[in-house]
């Protein structure tokens, strides 16, 4: 399955080593100017090749919009793009033919489909999320319409955390470093545990933040679309990915109810807020006005730049060793992810609330 | 958007304090003979009014069905149901006609439909989750034939956890204690915190773990439909959910990637398993036949019985104190919730598995 | 497949000879108060028993509303609904249990399920439209707010037609005779056939015409989600139908285009219609503001009232003679439930149109 | 809405006068092996400029696959692809910019969205349906390892008409002339319509008939997702359609049920069939095993070569002329259309049926 949402949707294609990724974005509304500069500046947020903390494969990856647009304003037609591979090395992966990396999907995929492109992690790669950050800065110019803006950052990098609570934190300054946390101090101590990471041939796991500001109170459909939920899916389909949370999260179960609960406040116009955000901006599923913030937990990459024991698809014994290029943190590339896919879900909440009332 | 699934999908219906609660399970394959004295046992494993930990919300929670079924067998059509409400004290809920309890749905639903049904929370209600439970015995009949089984307990309460490897632990004593933790002693533990905390007026979080054995791998679709991105939004969707992790989950990102690996064994048979389970039983989405765990975090119930300030739908500050029958800890009867949603999800990645190969 | 509609959808279950028939609406936009006596109204223009041209069998058809009102308002809730079966005669089809009847469902549920409930044709009975009439029921108090009318008739019966163009047609006359066909002296002509065939132990088809008035320009999605096409699956999915045509439907392929043309008149308040209405309302599948009009064929009913030779699930010949209650001729009671299906639709993309624009 | 079917799916992008169309196919089951000359052999069959009766618009419609195969094997990945736009002649639009052109999507995509692309009609053309054909040729090498074929033919163009049985054809010689008829003299006669009409600046309509051959008994899926409603729907999403019948169709409304009921053969090893065809190989929306036939009635186009009066986008009266290239009858073109969608809903059917039994 290769769609997601309900009326605003992506639909992607491509593998890491084929000739092109790409999708089709449809549900887009029609009279948006569109600023292909920026979808292309969010491209280059995920580009591999950046720093020293990331993969060293280069590849431009310049998206082409197909249609979609007359005049840079899009009209309600499908947005098709495709994005051209560049910098394949498949013979980086000729040994793996037969071979099934641990903690990869090589053997998954052979287990569903009875076959596997072996090259470069064909479809399961990382790769694959480059589409997903073109449909994405779509959402995110249709978002800006309405006030709505969508910030991810680094928050852990293995031991090394920030304070769950963002308020202390400058979001202007995520991109002002090659891990993409907005605390100059600790983002140099997690970009020296990323490289010392790497010397070792070995890869370190994270967690991104993210907070989507301007969301209007009504966003999200009870029961099986709450926000919650909509948001929980778009995240973990993201590589590498092993936990949700939002607001509170998991820290939230050793809370009582009475420490737990955001009071409301109204002010002289009548305008409803909460004295505090354990909620993560979500009630009920609905957003309820207060920011939207929630945490991702990334694994470490599962391909190691050491000699691994493994078996191949006799079930032999044999040893790997990564020999393509990849990141020993994910991380620092995910933040664009992270935030394309909640501006891919909140688009589609918003438009679907406009079913709500008659 | 009550409906939940691809291909075996349950569409749901009902209020707290309606005439009945229901829904519609649709795709169920035919050819399943239904026990429903057992769809009954689970039913009432979620029933209000159990014990001293739970509410004391009198209901019988009588499924009926209504279609789908012929001399007991499932013959492809729909299975209609309803449980009756029985137990409304909907005059409880007079005073809160124009009130907004904190962090609940009371101002998110009024903000999505210009109105909301107070009557005990009308549908953002957990009384809803009773009819999950039923689509969810009969998802576990199906997958019982297939040798595929779904277990969840109580693996925290507020401080009070258990190990996170549930490899030691007798899962056949869940239902032996009123709290479901298959650890007497840590249950008995989290019983007592759980009635000093309802004694208090207030409430508390917790944890429920699951496991799904027998599981074959090849389950679940890339890129959009993970079977790990399934699970999440299947659990997101209940009620006071703040979090999703499977296998390793957040606990993860702060390992190494050479700790994390799951190395392949493969036995004479060349049947392939792994030696260790970070991975969760999921590896690129898709099952890889290791047991698949996961877990999920629940807030403290916004309901307390003791005074809270808040505001009515005017602005004008009100003070509050639940007056309904609550549970002071979800978690319990969260427990056979989340085999359900678990139960529907695996059952709908095997059908669809089925189209996976020419 | 029970579930219709994309944001506005309709959820059935229920078989001819089980317990009860129902459903749930879910998407029903919030705010609109429902007229329950209307709902029923509609019901019983489709029940069975209303006069000689119709089968005997005595339904009540009494449709029970269970959730999704708050005093008699949608709430934005799922309304869920049950109709019970009050008037089986189960053991009318004890001797079909083994057979299959030819032309009708039998044969085909058995070849896909295993197994089928032979008792009224089970979940293949047209009973199941009475669901359906409940949901169009709802679809249309609210498409009444937006000022559009849905209307149906039977316009063929057997060989017996009206002219194509209803523009000379009193469709206040559809209820006034209980064929509903506008024109008496048709009408009756059309019933003296069906009671004619009826004598005969036989059947007969006809047609049954729709007009939807006050559409506004702009419904409909291209390129999958086209108004036409919607429509034809929505009345496809309609027991005993054979085919369906809007506009000038079969008659245009003989025409030239420089006859077919509708050319477009602005008054001088700049407001735009067409001199004529070949094109039936949609033009690239997206609704143009005039009336959209659109034909659906039946077919004969396949039980008849005489002996009639088939096989038994062995392959061995019988011979079989409907015992049930049936009509012979499935069209003036189909008009509601074109009329229901047609609602359904048309409130669908009303809703979905809301997403079109930014 | 650009995506047709359920888990075999399609989605297309792209303009008649943007840079490119394309799009993906999903849910395309692994381990077919594809002959990618005979996808660009099905568009080379609904290129523009093949013949007298088609238009000049000269196109190589050349289909790039960017991904979904691995050594021309598919692997369950998503197929997206690409096929470039070579000939557009915007300047011959330019009129148009501002005029609605009668029983076009002029106004109507206007009304929707606000703006429309004028180029060519942008999405409206009938050029998106190339795209449709290379998912349906992924379709048809699917279901031919199952012995399924699709055959379309032109079975009438204006008032010259096939007889509607289809047993007398030599279905072989669909394309041995350039209106795709299977009847050589019925075929010149239509052609001489074709030139004629043509001749006149004029445009004429037709039917395109289609049976798809070797259908297991089992496929559809009642309620809402029978056979014949996909049908329908697939085919009212091709431009110009104007109506959908199968089996007996329209003519079977003058039929008696004791004519028109097909009675049942078993052969000496158990093996049902059907003595006649009247239920076009779908009874209760499941297919029975019998040839599933069916016709698509086709408008005459709405662009012609003459001058027609219209309004502008201000509702003041011109004069319009066809500058572009356009088909004097849309049929022959429309057959490999025809084919694709009929595939393309069948193999959905058939991945969908493998979830009906336990």
């Amino acid at each position: 399955m290769n769609t997601i949402g309900k009326i605003f949707t992506f639909t992607g294609f491509g593998e890491s080593h084929g000739e092109a990724i790409g999708g089709v974005i449809d549900g887009m509304p029609a009279g948006v100017a569109i600023d292909l500069e920026a979808v292309q500046h969010e491209l280059d947020r995920r580009r591999p090749g950046q720093s020293a903390v990331t993969t060293a494969r280069k590849e431009s990856d310049t998206v082409h919009v197909l249609s979609g647009l007359l005049g840079g304003v899009t009209t309600g037609a499908p947005i098709g793009f495709v994005i051209y591979n560049e910098n394949q090395h498949s013979a980086d992966y000729d040994h793996l033919r037969d071979t099934f990396r641990p903690s990869h999907a090589d053997y998954t995929y052979t287990a569903k489909y009875g076959l596997r492109d072996h090259r470069g992690g064909g479809r399961s790669s990382a790769r694959e999320t480059a589409t997903r950050v073109v449909a994405g800065a779509f959402a995110r110019q249709a978002l800006a319409h309405y006030g709505i803006s969508v910030t991810a950052w680094t928050s852990q990098v293995g031991h090394i955390a920030l304070p769950a609570d963002y308020a202390g934190l400058d979001l202007s300054l995520v991109d002002s470093n090659p891990v993409r946390c907005p605390d100059p101090a600790v983002a140099a101590e997690m970009e020296r545990l990323i490289l010392e990471v790497k010397a070792e041939g070995d890869t370190i796991g994270g967690v991104v933040s993210c907070v989507v500001k301007g969301v209007p109170a009504g966003l999200g459909d009870p029961v099986f679309g709450r926000l919650s939920a909509r948001l929980a899916d778009a995240m973990m389909s993201i590589n590498a990915t092993k936990g949700f949370e939002y607001g509170m999260g998991f820290a939230g179960v050793a809370m009582r109810g009475s420490q737990a609960l955001d009071r409301f406040a109204a002010d002289d116009s009548g305008h409803v807020s909460t004295l505090t955000n354990h909620s993560g901006g979500i009630q009920g599923g609905i957003s309820n006005g207060s920011d939207i913030c929630f945490r991702v937990a990334f694994k470490p990459v599962a391909t190691l730049m050491q000699e691994v024991p493994s078996i191949d698809s006799e079930g032999r014994p044999v040893v790997i060793k990564g020999r393509g290029r990849h990141d020993p943190c994910v991380v620092p590339r995910a933040v664009p992810v992270v935030e394309a896919m909640a501006a891919i879900v909140l688009l589609d909440a918003l438009l679907l609330d406009r079913a709500s009332r008659i």
